[in-house]
């Protein structure tokens, strides 16, 4: 059995006896029963995650897989482009989006080259890591976007790079992507994995026009119409319309659930991963917590499609992890309050009246 | 001019050059413009309020105004009033709902009695702060719920407060409430100062029954019939079907926007207090922050009434500002962001293409 179907196979569904435990506990806190919300959700989820009755989410890290995309030769983003490897210096010297916000919220950030089509003359880099599929994916309106060995490979390298996370004692994993060119090939993979129209899921990305929009539109249509990916292969769909660093986050989401590590998702391209990801194991989906609805075209179609709700609403579409960095901060409340909070008994506080109990 | 009048007259409107100063750097920074979504429109606000094109929000209150109320005795919550005095034990021990996720978002926690109904024999106890108006408001089903000076006199503290606050440093303010019975007297001044009726906006409080939310709801109509407030003189309503803390709420409201100073404003009971001050100066709006769409009743609707929209929406109802304090750490990431991320000039990172310029 490969390493992938290995990790796979060690994906368990949750155990409901720790959402039960959870719920004792939570019902006992110094607050009106189910008053905390969505938070007593997510806490009784990290409960049975992690089947640990007291979690601990401290040590939190957020890794932005990039990778470049070789249908970026059919004009479908605002940038060049050479903004996949400007970003990664950017990203190096903490002046990125995700570095400001990640710095914020205490996550440390881990920025993976899978697939950029460039070679960094840098060593040991603090916080590069360097696992290069290849130099960016195909043009995949003339061919498949990589190999299937490649679509394995960098999911691979995602699961890796999750476990040996864990080892170095980060408990909480959230995934975030950069790469131009990237939302034409998340459209495609969840147009495919889903079943929706390339009008539904495509949006503006960085910002192109409504032209722009149009062509993409095509662009993704033709691909799926050339490769005719069968959507009960989710490696099928990666190598022909994927991209390495969706391929990645995949790996990244299921090395955390085989760890008991909750993992967070961020929103476009992150979410297309997580349809490869379920695609491949139906059980990760509960070791995910999806992060924000994106603005970026049909992401929250996806979401319901996925029958999953996210936590932010706030209009963001620039990825890296932006998304799912903020959604750590609500976990991890909710968690707290868990732990934290006293109970009734121990506090002094009178319980309800009984003759309004319901 | 009265303490009140004068504050009022103090704050002024937000003057537009500073949105444009703010929106100039934010569309240099190395993101696609728009991409950060409402976290822009956070920080391009918190400039405006500041007028500071490099603002600071580091140093961070949360303040839980205390009181208790004479409706209690008409059966309308599902708790006894003893929980709001035995709430504020907890709360200074630390073992509160707002303490847990105050700790996690570095807030510091303030709590205040404006009006509870107990003597509490502690003296100068860290982190409560004793202004009491009054042993709890009459029950407003047979008399004013407190004396027109009262009403003026509970804003007023709440004003002090916030200019006490902002003297010892702070430069970011939440409000929250406690206090058994306050959605019932939030209902009512929501009710008459948005014109919404009560079968809209009464909502379960701390967990009543149908049964016991159709007395509720009819407590409230009848309050609203007896004393029949002018909606155009909020502290008339305040003063007939209001509560202390909400004035006091009203007051942190108004005088940290007097000091230029973002609030950040929690679910139900926060809200009404919002509704107080807006109606006292309509320039206050654009100083507060309304964090969370609460699933107590028709809070939802009273936002809609308002033309605000809440960046949460956890299904959380349990009041002492913790809405409130996890909005307060997506809007410092927005203005973290906003000050940190790098341009691209300084980052060497290719802006658009110009073809593609919209």
């Amino acid at each position: 059995m490969s390493f992938l179907h290995r990790t796979i196979e060690s994906i368990k569904p949750l155990n409901q006896d720790y959402f039960d435990l959870a719920t004792q506990r939570l019902d006992n806190l110094t607050k009106p029963k189910g008053s905390l919300g969505k938070l007593e959700e997510f806490a009784k989820r990290v409960v049975a995650i992690t089947e640990n009755t007291k979690p601990n989410l401290d040590k939190k890290t957020v890794f932005v897989l990039v990778g470049d995309h070789g249908v970026v030769e059919e004009g479908v983003s605002a940038y060049p482009k050479e903004v996949t490897r400007e970003m990664i210096y950017n990203f190096l010297r903490g002046g990125a989006g995700i570095n400001a916000i990640s710095r914020h919220a205490g996550v440390d950030v881990c920025v993976v080259d899978i697939g950029v089509d460039w070679y960094f003359e840098i060593e040991d880099v603090d916080g590069l890591i360097k696992r290069k599929i290849n130099m960016g994916t195909k043009n995949f309106t003339k061919e498949p976007a990589m190999t299937p060995g490649e679509a394995v490979r960098c999911i691979e390298v995602g699961i890796e790079l999750a476990k040996d996370a864990v080892e170095r004692g980060y408990n909480f994993i959230a995934v975030g992507d950069m790469g131009i060119g990237n939302t034409t090939s998340s459209s495609a993979v969840m147009c495919s994995l889903t079943g929706l129209n390339p009008e539904e899921i495509v949006g503006c990305g960085t910002g192109i026009d409504m032209e722009a929009w149009k062509h993409k539109v095509e662009v993704v249509k033709n691909a799926l119409a050339i490769h005719d990916p069968d959507s009960d292969f989710p490696v099928e769909v990666l190598s022909k319309v994927g991209g390495f660093e969706i391929g990645g986050i995949a790996g990244v989401i299921l090395g955390g659930a085989s760890k008991r590590v909750p993992v967070v998702v961020d929103g476009f391209a992150s979410t297309a991963a997580a349809t490869v990801a379920i695609g491949l194991c139906p059980n990760a989906k509960e070791y995910i917590f999806f992060s924000h609805r994106s603005a970026e075209g049909g992401h929250g179609l996806v979401l319901k499609k996925l029958g999953v709700e996210p936590m932010l609403d706030l209009d963001m579409r620039l990825g890296e992890g932006t998304g799912a960095v903020l959604g750590m901060f609500i976990i991890e409340a909710g968690v707290k309050a868990y732990n934290e909070m006293a109970i009734f008994e121990e506090a002094g506080v009178s319980k309800r009246r009984n003759k309004l109990e319901k």
